[in-house]
């Protein structure tokens, strides 16, 4: 039979898993996921301070550059109007790199959407399990009290009916005892019960911060598509005050792009090294967290042929009660109502509480096997493991082209800028009319200049 | 306890399936889903000939323009250079026009990928479904084999063992009998054995188109995509013939948008006709394809408290034959092994064998139980009318957007080219390097004229 196909760690997992580790001192750190341990910490900390070291040699870069060129042009010879060579290069370069960020922007939507998905995917699997968890409670609570009530009412009654004769009272005493063992083997099945975690309440939170992160996320895709827009509409006019402003917003999102990187790999490494072999640890946390036995949460967490059910003992116990009760009403039926005819109501009556008990019962047997929970891990596991961390590597390749494009276009706005004519030659008026005849000239101007 | 939440329609569904209906001869339709009636088929031939009657439109429309264009401009004095007035305007509407198919294809290119994860959510929903299917007949087989050979060699030998005292005898009988009631009883669970239909074909099938589809839409977004670029860079080197030959192809892909547009409009139509309400069309056809009970089938696709488990009487009278045996090995073993040490043998193999059949008994229980396959229904759905549809939507989008811009640019195009200066003008030899003294005086010149 086996359990369903359910997680493995795919390509990307096992790639990032094997990147080499280390901590502050550059000691290197085993890749097992630990977050507790201060050198995994110090690891993935590292990882995030190689993003900050690309951005402050992104800046150097971006300096240097600028520098140079303010510094060290050739002397022009003066009343010449003749622009610096490269000029057309320059410009097209910067609306190249302005393009590849807006290809960056729109790979940055789909990973964040992805990672999102992924994300959801996780807070239904917890929801799915907790509803399960709590079907289970609530089906044992439901299965006892009826017992009880069925005991207390039905087989007392019956047994002041059938009080004249001694086998049949100690027949239905039987029943009773079998009622009540069933009752405590039903009451140790509810093992959730009294447990302090609630998987609602961690996929609340998950679905809380998952919220915020897609927010923030989204932000900082429109203020990039923003600031790659208005500089693109900035060269086209020639405005050099919004070229200037879009040149210090570019830097503003360089920064940004460059610190959501940091935490975009360090999230990536880590989550590579608990994707890799995720039982363990959630294993090991769950038992710290809930104080179940190891033998439910194996049971659960791996649900394959070598992990005996747990509950086996207890449900073949109440199995075998639910069957001796049956086979005798069964007897007091056949014995007792030619007699006593007052007994068939209260043995009718039982009758329909063991019919009802017996449904539950297959149903919390199916409620208990690990099937419905270990889908419900790997479907965690998956959304956690394949389309977040895809999500994330995407996010990931976003920073990266918006970094470069960005730092390119830094590099090129300056110099795109210096080539603009001076603004008294700028007639800002009628620069919108596509119709006007001075338009017309430049048009025919430009259709001859590139 | 009730099922875990499943399936509800979305508001697209409710949106789409609210939208009027009508036959060739423009009748109005009921917009039950109802694929094999001929009215029906009409309905969604209708809206896919709608596509087609937007693109005869646009075709007019472009001939009707460009024809204007080209007999009735106005006289150009001849010698004079200058162009036609809003000739700035027609080439930035062009390239507005392609930036809009672009970001059409970036909505294409996300929409291809949620259709195809809507897919790949229902095929392995069936996957699943198929797997809990074989594990219940494959379970009910070697359990059903078990029980058989235990009964012909371990009872068997203890009959023969206890021979001498007939009671003991009698109730090793009855030890046989019962085990012959349960694998009657469980041989009549093994529900979907020899039903001619194969969830894990229909999920292959499924996978296979699917496979094609997202393959097709691939294609025609790159060929998109290619032909924008190209015609960006044929306006901006101004090369007539790539204009020509990127018109042509634009000409090309608008047809194949609107043939695509047809498609998916008839898709998301018919689909939002079945996602508005699944159960009744699935409910029926599955039972026509498997000849199972409605009981059975109702059971697993509401899966809900008013319809009861249908194996609940064959699995009741399993459980107490089972508790049954039990109570009878249980009193041979006190009974006879002290005098027979002979049957302590096949009585312990017998008591093993037990344990086993209890043990698959629960596990039969759990994989009977609607949960698991109702799970999988839900699964499918949500797959196939949440993320399916939203991807076919977005495609859809994609095919207006595109449709839109390539009419568009195919009306510019043209206009454009006019204004291109004759080609004897245009030295094609040092265009390609930005450094050369007059690609340096053009660049001023494209500065000033914007």
């Amino acid at each position: 039979m086996g359990a369903p196909p359910g997680y493995r760690p795919s390509a990307w997992v096992h790639l990032l898993h094997q990147l080499p580790r280390a901590d502050f001192q550059l000691r290197p750190v085993p890749s097992g996921f630990a977050p507790q341990e201060q050198e995994y910490q110090q690891a993935l900390l590292l990882v995030a301070a190689l993003a900050g070291l690309g951005l402050g040699l992104s800046l150097i870069f971006i300096a240097v550059y600028l520098i140079r060129f303010c510094c060290c042009r050739p002397p022009e010879p003066p009343g010449a109007k003749s622009p610096p060579p490269g000029g057309g290069c320059v410009t097209w370069s910067c609306i190249a790199a302005l393009l590849v960020g807006c290809a960056g922007i729109g790979i940055g939507f789909y990973g964040n959407s992805e990672t999102s998905d992924g994300v959801s995917q996780l807070s239904s699997a917890l929801l799915h399990a907790n509803h399960t968890l709590s079907a289970i409670d609530h089906l044992v609570l439901e299965t006892v009290e009826r017992l009880g009530e069925a005991v207390r009412t039905e087989l007392t009654s019956l047994e002041e009916v059938l009080a004249q004769r001694t086998e049949l009272v100690a027949a239905a005493r039987g029943a009773r005892r079998q009622a009540e063992a069933v009752t405590q083997q039903l009451q140790g099945l509810a093992f959730w019960r009294g447990v302090p975690l609630s998987p609602l309440q961690v996929a609340e939170d998950v679905s809380f911060v998952e919220e915020y992160r897609w927010l923030a996320y989204v932000l900082l895709l429109l203020l990039e598509l923003l600031v790659c827009l208005f500089t693109l509409l900035g060269l086209a006019k020639q405005s050099k005050w919004l070229v200037i402003v879009m040149a210090v917003m570019s830097l503003l999102v360089l920064v940004l792009s460059w610190g959501s990187m940091g935490l975009e790999a360090a999230t990536a490494v880590g989550l590579s090294d608990f994707c890799s072999s995720p039982d363990t640890y959630i294993l090991n946390l769950t038992e710290e967290e809930t104080g179940l036995g190891s033998d439910i949460l194996n049971y659960y967490f791996l649900c394959n042929q070598a992990v005996s059910n747990p509950f086996q003992q207890r449900l073949t116990l109440s199995q075998r009660a639910l069957a001796n009760i049956h086979s005798q009403l069964q007897g007091l039926e056949r014995e007792a109502v030619p007699q006593f005819p007052d007994a068939q109501k209260p043995l009718l009556s039982l009758e329909e509480t063991l019919n009802v008990t017996e449904g539950n019962f297959h149903q919390l047997v199916a409620l208990l096997h690990c099937r419905g929970l270990h889908k419900d891990y790997g479907a965690a596991l998956r959304g956690l493991c394949e389309d977040a961390l895809e999500g994330l590597l995407l996010l990931l390749l976003f920073s990266l082209l918006s970094a470069g494009a960005l730092a390119t276009a830094l590099c090129s706005l300056p110099r795109a800028w210096a080539l603009f004519p001076p603004s008294d030659d700028y007639d800002d008026t009628d620069d919108d009319d596509p119709f006007n005849p001075q338009e017309s000239k430049r048009f025919v101007q430009w259709q001859s200049s590139i």
